[in-house]
């Protein structure tokens, strides 16, 4: 999917503007077949250019060559798609030649994917592709038209017979709706995982989830009261809760955690990755929580909680387990290696997709 | 659709990593209710920030306050949509704090929505909506899997009665297929106009036109051998040439007039805006090109050719009417003010889309 450039006029036909200044053809990154990568910047002018990115321990010098043009090249990295950016003389910035942006409010990074020998589960290949719909709906909760995504797996018919499952899949808190699909490759994963028989066709449902000024009073009311009547106004979707899964990461597992855990008779799936929970909210609706386990625990058919053993998250997460099983919960932690990254967003959304809607 | 920020703990949760410097919140870029805009940038180390925007004559500085946010207003501007980047210390980039980047292969810059004081052609508005889908096809003329949008009108249903003409929509050179929806708001010009009666329910296909390393000889072929052929067997669409249009920006419009011009059979509707046409390609198909100049008219019911006064492809594209005008071609010229740029591009395609499937 990297697309390659070559030194030739219609470059200059940038959209909407003449560059203002002409420069070399740029490859970056370039991923190798030993899955090293070089990262490239042009700058005459700069002083000092570094490279950082969730593969990297720390940040890496980038060397200038008598053209202007900056590189590195980083040693092979596991297989994976990474966020990274450049360093600019202290300005951080998205690699300008690289079309993949980073899907977010608060920063602007590059994406790269270095492939797997093997394609990886997050990879384009060729198996039967769904579709993502981007969707304006009516919150009535918010008052606004807000946006959402929406995954229809391969075969999909509106007006066909086949009714859906629904997962219902929240974004971190800087994220935005398309974080899941551009970053986390959730259309691609279902398409895979559905194409080998490892997850049930379904339909993804990938809401905006961030709700300002306050934290998060209102975004269950808003799944409920909205986006679930829309969905299954719009979509031929089965609306037992045993057909019905949220899952979330970071400020979105902690909504994944309200929205589940206070609705129990609408999702028997509850998957959290990562969750803050630092929030008014959960703190209002789960500091003296007294749930009829024994029935939450029938309803329930599925909860997880996910994290990385080096996610800064790691120790709340764990305490969020304890809680959970304090008030005798029936809750499936699920530990891995890794930070808070979309590297391991990724795993646990494949690792979900095969558990739920068995 | 701005979204606004407050300072909250959960604004360090950006997806998948901490920020590494504790910002204060920041709202940029702030329209206020007379048309003036307030960006706003943070740095404590940087020593000149300036404001670079296609509503500007020439950037203008920006200043620090003693906290570290520069910040700068600008007089009220013509409500549109504008591109706009910081220049911080020689580097450029897009505004971090804002959402909504410019999408483009070759730069990274923000892009700022100026509302009407009534709702413009291209504003979301209170009206039904139809849907952009992503998807993937197989193009066996490029040997790739390759992604195009497709916007479906309001009511559309793919096994209903109704069929739908089809209008192909191609980027400019460094875009990619979402600059027309995100910065051109096809989708929403689509939805509004239709909603007054202006425009016919219509399939719009957005696909990904950039063809390297030869500058576009492929192109043609694909959209002939591969996407059209994807469309008709996917959607429910019309399949005679009075109801097939191309239309295109730049480099995109180059390749309208050489898709739609080699197959007049095929579109009855040739839009192309501020054509790029000197082109391999193009130079090889119409150099020394004798069209069947009666016959033409008689398959073409519009074929128009839209440029600006001060776009610097206005004196290339009076010599392309001319050209065509000079080979009995009826060419329909639509001259305006404005540049190179997709203010005008929302402008050309608010009339095309008036104009086909009458």
């Amino acid at each position: 999917m990297k697309r390659l450039y070559c030194l030739l006029p219609v470059l200059l036909l940038a959209g909407g503007a003449v560059l203002a200044q002409r420069q070399p053809s740029i490859n970056s990154p370039e991923v190798h077949p030993d899955h090293s990568i070089t990262f490239r910047y042009f700058s005459r002018n700069a002083q000092q250019v570094e490279l950082r990115g969730e593969f990297l321990q720390a940040p890496v010098s980038m060397s200038k060559d008598t053209s202007g043009l900056w590189s590195v090249t980083v040693p092979p990295v596991a297989p994976d798609i990474y966020p990274y950016s450049f360093v600019v003389d202290n300005v951080e910035l998205a690699d300008p030649n690289n079309t993949y942006v980073f899907a977010n409010e608060r920063f602007k990074r590059s994406i790269v994917d270095v492939p797997g020998d093997q394609p990886l589960v997050h990879a384009l290949q060729n198996v039967p592709h769904g579709k993502v719909q981007y969707r304006y709906y009516t919150s009535k909760t918010l008052g606004t038209t807000r946006t959402l995504l929406v995954y229809t797996p391969p075969g999909f018919q509106v007006s066909g017979k086949t009714k859906y499952p629904v997962l219902y899949l929240i974004h971190g808190g800087s994220d935005t709706e398309e974080t899941w699909t551009k970053v986390g490759h959730a259309n691609l994963i279902a398409d895979n995982l559905i194409a080998k028989g490892l997850a049930k066709p379904m339909i993804i449902v990938m809401p905006y989830g961030n709700v300002r000024p306050s934290p998060m009073p209102d975004f269950t009311k808003d799944v409920i009261n909205d986006i679930i009547p829309f969905v299954e106004s719009n979509y031929p979707v089965l609306t037992d809760s045993k057909n019905r899964a949220v899952a979330g990461f970071s400020v979105g597992g902690g909504q994944t955690l309200n929205i589940g855990l206070t609705n129990t008779d609408k999702f028997a799936y509850i998957c959290s990755y990562a969750p803050y929970t630092a929030t008014e909210e959960f703190q209002k609706n789960f500091t003296n929580w007294s749930p009829d386990a024994a029935k939450v625990n029938k309803q329930l058919k599925l909860f997880t909680i996910s994290v990385g053993t080096a996610d800064f998250l790691y120790e709340p997460v764990k305490k969020n387990i304890a809680f959970f099983e304090e008030k005798k919960i029936r809750v499936k932690p699920y530990i891995v290696s890794g930070g808070h990254t979309w590297m391991n967003c990724k795993l646990f959304l494949s690792t979900t997709l095969q558990e739920i809607f068995e």
